[in-house]
């Protein structure tokens, strides 16, 4: 588990787009992991609120890296498709996504995610995700 | 058409999340816009390719400018749902979003986009997308 | 919830695919409806699994009644979209589909449902969906 | 390229839930696929049009074989997700299916498909679907 935590917080960091939208890796857990991302004026939509493009950035993350860490050491991970639900507009102090891995095949696993705005001690949902991950085996020059 | 050009872009404009990822407006036409976003360092995953949030997020926008190109002009614009199919690693000089609606309904635009990677001359995709854009009429406190 | 239950009832009977693919409905709860599939070979693909068309009937019909289950009296449902991963190939004694309500708008309901293969008191997921249904206002024309 | 065709015929008779609906294989190109489905009272929803399970049997099964004409010779199709978006109700006297390649690799195949309502010589669109093939190597005990 250590081992899993470490290489996910080594990919996450070499994400440069999580870096440029200003999240942090959470929890990490075998099959759930866990990303937070503070509201800032920087990553709205023409309304205010935050644009969908930064709600599924955090949420395919989460997905992508739940997934991994039920993947063999030695492979890679890759999206291969998803698929959002806008359930709510997004806005407040943070926006948390969780994705879980629904089931774990060798070249594909599923993953089911959830993303909540959270603001004083609250929070709603503002997103539902499914994404499949492939499992990239690395002779292939991938590497997370 | 004029008065769609200058809502779109005005709408474009108030995208924080567009500046901060660096994609600009491209060509709007009744029923199809296209955003094109400069290849950085900063938008990328773990392998060093665009991250598929920033590839989504151009996207999504491209397929609700193209729905709010065919709405009445008091109306907004409001992603419901979109699916991803990712279809090769994106790199290259720079991406560009093409959304174009698919069926106008009073209460929904339906629309399909795809995302290319361009590189001297060259392109190839990289994303398909279909998304669900909803009609607000704006005495809803929200505006375009 | 007498009412919700009858309602639901006869417009399951009305329609006439799930006779056609012998599906009946369980059980109805608010913002939960569960439809059952007993196994048949005439409802499969080429290997032998049940195709899955057969397993999207009832998750879509499964989904849509949970979202009836929490609309206006006066209202009557109709799919916008929606989205299958299938998870592992669907055999067994019978397929149940699970619909739940994950967010009640006025104009639109999200659902997410699950389908599990049965045999002999075990159960296995075999998909996994979300839905979007729309609130149909019944001066139109349709009724449930 | 008849080749193609014998095997796209033989696995179609053979997937029972095509003939317990009534569809029939039409078509059959390189990447392309056609499946007809006459309109029949059997295939209904509630409000009298054919039902959203019924529409998407047709689509996944187009989509499929779209796919496994590009596939090697001795390989099979499995679908591992698709999303469909329903553009208007789907009555007439017939519904066609078109399932196209947009493409394809090694593991999977992404292919996109269109439904028309056909009347009296004019045809509608009625949906949109996107779908996930996964290429299956026959030393699985699946064959197509």
């Amino acid at each position: 588990m250590d081992d899993i935590q470490a290489r996910i917080t080594a990919s996450f960091n070499a994400q440069s787009l999580m870096t440029t939208l200003g999240a942090r890796r959470d929890s990490v857990a075998d099959g759930e992991v866990q990303i937070a991302l503070p509201f800032s004026e920087r990553l709205c939509q023409q309304h205010g609120y935050v644009h969908a493009g930064a709600i599924t950035s955090i949420a395919d993350s989460a997905c992508g890296y739940a997934a991994l860490s039920v993947m063999p050491r030695d492979a890679a991970v890759l999206t291969t498709e998803f698929k959002i639900n806008l359930l709510a507009p997004a806005k407040g102090e943070r926006l948390r996504a969780i994705g879980r891995v629904v089931r774990s095949g060798k070249k594909l696993v599923i993953t089911l995610g959830e993303v909540f705005a959270e603001e004083g001690g609250a929070r709603k949902q503002v997103a539902l995700i499914t994404a499949t991950m492939m499992v990239i085996e690395t002779g292939t020059g991938l590497r997370d």
